[in-house]
């Protein structure tokens, strides 16, 4: 099976709104409520893929026991552990006029030392039946800011690989850790390394300890700089739609094709197929699948020459 | 004891932000979370000054669960009736930098017949009980617009005395069923008659049918039209601060002066000194007891001369 790690979980709220008017009164007229945080969204996709999936990760309260309910429905094993504080909101306010979103993220409960050691007894067991494990999202406080570099050794001690998908000083100190893969998008990349020229900035993330960095170009693909090569998957044109949840299918469609022993490129195909049939889902997070299915023998793969 | 009816409880929240970027995505700083609806508002104010106040209504899912929760540690009785539908949220996002709001507010669950014919059994049994019963909020999603008239009408078949304070089409309608009084704000009041002229205004709302009306002023305070009288209560000058609840609050205030048989005048008093309390206070919503009790001598009352 594969897992997910989800510290953070989010129940993730849309509402849909005529015109937003800072400062008005809003009459909600659509209410979406869905299991959220980026290691779930993972998960539903590899579940829809047809993969064993499972999430664990920190839970609790109210919107905790509703994440939970809804997760049920979904083709994902809950392994989730309970913490005392109420898993946080996220709110997609979605401007019907414009097609714009604001967005409201909570900050998430405080974990305690005690919650953190029982989610690493969970995690320590979870590692054995895996094949690969996907540590994704932020921190909820009370969380030390090296816990993913803390889960990364624990994967490596365990023969299990590790996919690092975070930010900021968790990303840092998780990559020191040396994951087998880490995901960054451009602004995250940037922010790890200094760099904006992609090509540049992808290997000197891989310099900090990651075996092989993916980091997302948006429209233009995804970059992989991997032990085996450096290459570029590119979807054919330009898609309209909603980006929301597709670095999240991305990371899926990685985790997908290392536990089926797909090459590098293939693997990569996999991965832009499922972030372009995201962007051109109606639902934000759902990727459509006539499209990836229509999508995967056009996406172009070139290979980049070694770095200096 | 006091009845208030909530058809429409909601579970509210509060965000805190740096500052408002339409468009943009925020972290939350701050989350509040409070059991809502009018008619709980007003409740919790009668529980604060002594009276025993019963909420009853509609509420039900994981958010009505929480909502009764944290009802459950207020000086008043839950009374509410339970549906299969989720309690419906309203959202103030508060921009730090400015203090201004923006307010969302979901629809709330459709309710089925068999919930509204369990609720008026509910009701039926607690207007037994009841000194008064205040009837407030808009209506969910299922149930018809002339509820109010229907639930008006069985509490004078109670004798019980009935406060009315909605809005629109369900306004117009319970107004019909010549409730004892009705609370419009100015904007209720100028829909209602299509008259923004005060006095005039709270005369056309009583020859619908109220036997008294209150119009809340805003910071002029409030003008009641009673078959005893006409008066109106004036605070001590302009006060800053949040005017949510403060209608709510005048509500509490003129159950709480009609059940201790205060004349008029009196009634209005404390109803002015309640809602310009709760302006104060700096919790939305509740009021500051030592500005109540330091503004009740202050309020000034005037009498009106008898529409012509």
């Amino acid at each position: 099976m594969i897992l997910t790690v989800t510290l953070n979980t989010a129940l993730d709220l849309t509402y849909r709104v005529p015109a937003l008017v800072p400062h008005g009164s809003h009459r909600v007229t659509e209410v979406d409520e869905r299991p959220g945080g980026k290691g779930l969204n993972v998960a539903r996709v590899l579940g829809a893929l047809g993969h064993e999936a499972v999430v664990t990760g920190l839970a609790g309260g109210p919107n905790g026991e509703t994440l939970r309910d809804r997760l049920a429905g979904l083709p994902v094993r809950d392994a989730l552990v309970p913490v005392a504080g109420n898993t946080r909101r996220t709110l997609a306010v979605v401007d019907a006029a414009t097609g714009d979103t604001t967005q409201f993220n909570e900050p998430g409960p405080t974990v305690t030392p005690e919650e953190w050691a029982a989610f690493l007894t969970t995690y320590e067991s979870l590692l054995r039946e895996a094949e690969a494990v996907a540590l994704c999202g932020s921190l909820p406080p009370g969380i030390h800011v090296g816990a993913y570099a803390e889960l990364v050794r624990r994967a490596r001690a365990a023969g299990v690989p590790a996919l690092l998908d975070t930010s900021g000083e968790p990303l840092r100190r998780g990559i020191a850790a040396r994951p087998d893969l880490v995901k960054p998008n451009a602004d995250e990349l940037a922010q790890l390394t200094g760099s904006r020229e992609p090509l540049r900035a992808t290997h000197a993330a891989r310099r900090r300890g990651a075996r092989t960095v993916v980091s997302s170009l948006g429209p233009e693909g995804i970059l992989a700089a991997t032990p085996e090569g450096i290459w570029q998957a590119t979807p054919p044109g330009k898609v309209l739609g909603n980006p929301t949840g597709a670095g999240d299918s991305a990371v899926a469609g990685l985790l997908s094709g290392l536990v089926d022993a797909l090459p590098w490129p293939d693997r990569l195909v996999r991965a832009a197929a499922l972030a372009t049939a995201t962007v051109l889902a109606p639902t934000a997070g759902d990727f459509d699948r006539a499209s990836y299915e229509d999508l995967l023998p056009r996406i172009t793969v070139t290979e980049h020459a070694p770095a200096a």
